[in-house]
């Protein structure tokens, strides 16, 4: 297992831009790859210092990406085009760099959180780069959380992001959805105390509709922590596995 | 010579914060800090990555600091109050970590560019704290900079931090040396190339009648870039030695 | 929660020396500390790359210290002096930079394997420095463990460090104990499907009779893998705890 | 540009190994490959905290590995088999994992002191592998080196790496050169006031005779210092690109 940390001057960003990864040893000429999304208030390292994503790795041969997200909600702002830089640039640029395969039934997208909501986004918007996604207690209704007096977010920093009812709108998960049609496997994970539970069911019936039997919901135990993340990550890979 | 990375969760930023430093092997229980800011596009191992920041260490000393400014100008934000940060959370808890001095007279703040204006900017609200400050080639009129076609910033990266004409005046340096009438020593660098040297010409005049002896200005060759500052951090240590 | 990474050129060692610690945000001056070794094959990110090092100093409040041993078995040897470098220039290193108590009281050391010889070896001899310890699966029985088939270092490599059968004597467990005759807490465990656990069976009933009530020995599932370690550390912290 | 820290387990040397590259960002398929080794005391860190190497990659548009060393002297110890690891394990490794290529009129080796030692046997013994070797004031006889006071390696550390006599004669780059008849371009550097200046002047008419216009050899100021490589470098990656 190589552990990789590595940061670029990245064009769009105006600054160095960190990711931490792991390759196996296997010998692949290319391996197949999860890009794993941390939540607000994380890093490139948060996943790796939660949970043992070396052990996930050797045990599915897969490398793990794990970009920093800088609280940027994976969604273009005036202070941070994230969304574009995530597709135009980043995603190239470390397929450059890494032997990991291009091909999208290589390349599965998962995160918890603001990056449950990043990944089902990305994955919505580029089915011809990733075949799964998989949402850990995603913020699934970006506006409730807005409001929703548990969120960690301050309103006037979610406005900075979101900055007209017309863009919270268009980043809305549901209506992404709806533009796009995009056929892919999807799974989303939620704990029963959660405080976005709610959202997550009202996404569940959703996508239950819209994507049939390319849709997996899975209930768990927990609340919004990373005890739960950490708690169901294996699941969410051996699900990426079948 | 101990090389220090270290990352922490703050709770104004809603963050991991990084942090690059250096700490003598004299065996002080405590020693002078200069804190050495990074401009635009950089982050807190551009100065090490670009000059030799431990031989520096080592002449004088000195622990040198340096934070990453996540392009956040200094200043507070919706987005980043990295200004309120700075001063209320970031200084205590480096201060609480390293073995450093918290006394004005051994702390002194520089930096480049952006940093340049940062330094300059913390070091005239918080005399309290830093007894010299130094700007290598930095921006001294932020309207300027925001309106001058060869600035590296868009106008509306620039607009999400100062959003308003009276926020853009409140964060003027000149307007904030009227303000606070800092006492302290300040240099100021600027190569015959820069494209704000024009600006810092005026800063230098205004400097000059303000503070008097306590102001020094070098003339230096070279334009707006790493060649200018490395080329000059040697001089600019120099002189907090004095 | 501090996560700090700091490298220095040792004078020992003849080389720049890593560690990786973690500190607590609660604003102490100073914080008892933990020192936590690796085993054979490890690096100073060993420890945090297994378990949620972090969520166990937060919960206790504590410093946790993660050198690199270099597969230097703690020990002196010619091509590492390390256990001299250890005592001599680590130890006060690290205490110089770092907000942590050096009262014996306030320092316990623990390690897994390699790490587990060297944690109780370090704490025998300097009882002025630690007042407990827990080993970890470790080794208490060098010379069986350079002749157990099962042992993963290769005997041409062990012969390196000790390189006598003196030097095998002098450093191994028991005698050192019966030399020093040290009094501190000691805490051994060892999976019952460890290929060192007749060793460690050995070790229990010697360090009962000398040690009596100072002397906790946890027998546990497991083989001699970081799974044993892993699910074990918490309990070796609560025992530091009591 | 991008800045990579990689560590992986390796089993020639049973424990992670740590590496630092830059590679470029001009979007190549494959780079070609600057292994450039760092001297006694150093670390994968040393050359990229003394020099700017990311502005060489740049204006080469090279990729630069750049490996740690362990005091291994890069030769093969009961403690460390550093050679046979550096040639089996080590360089496809980093082949495999980034985007350089593997032919050897793509690869050039170069290193510092005991580096410049490693980089002229690894060359010498391997032609298939790299086209052009520099050795920057080069330890050129080791058995001087062991015995020349101004050496900052004791003998007893010396002595487990060179265990015999005969080993020492093996591992004589006169010996090798003798042996292997490497048809390759050999450059070497050395200052005027460094301790083994002599010695360079003997190797320096050993290649002149052996090697004719493929040898260059540059006489400069300076002593055994990083004064002399970090002012020399330049130089050397220029010669690499003729």
């Amino acid at each position: 297992m190589t552990l990789i940390n590595l940061s670029y001057r990245t064009n769009y960003l105006h600054t160095y831009f960190k990711t931490t990864a792991v390759v196996p040893d296997t010998g692949k000429s290319e391996y197949k790859a999860v890009w794993l999304l941390h939540g607000y208030t994380g890093d490139d390292s948060a996943w790796i210092r939660h949970a043992n994503i070396e052990e996930i790795a050797r045990k599915h041969d897969w490398a793990i990406i794990m970009p920093e997200a800088r609280n940027a909600f994976y969604s273009d702002s005036n202070f941070i085009p994230y969304y574009s830089f995530f597709i135009n640039e980043y995603i190239p640029k470390i397929q450059s760099l890494l032997p990991i395969s291009t091909d999208a039934s290589d390349n599965y997208i998962a995160g918890s959180s603001m990056g449950g909501y990043g990944a089902l986004k990305i994955a919505f918007k580029n089915p011809d780069k990733f075949s799964k996604v998989a949402g850990l207690s995603p913020i699934v209704d970006i506006e409730k959380f807005r409001n929703n007096p548990k969120s960690p977010m301050e309103k006037k920093t979610f406005d900075t992001i979101f900055d007209s009812p017309k863009k919270i709108a268009d980043n809305q998960l549901v209506n992404i959805f709806n533009r796009e049609h995009p056929q892919l496997k999807v799974l989303t994970i939620c704990g029963d105390d959660d405080y976005m539970h709610e959202d997550n069911i009202m996404f569940k019936n959703f996508l239950g509709v819209h994507l049939k039997d390319s849709f997996t919901y899975m209930a768990v135990d927990g609340d919004h922590s990373w005890n739960t993340w950490v708690g169901n990550i294996d699941n969410v890979m051996n699900w990426f596995e079948k």
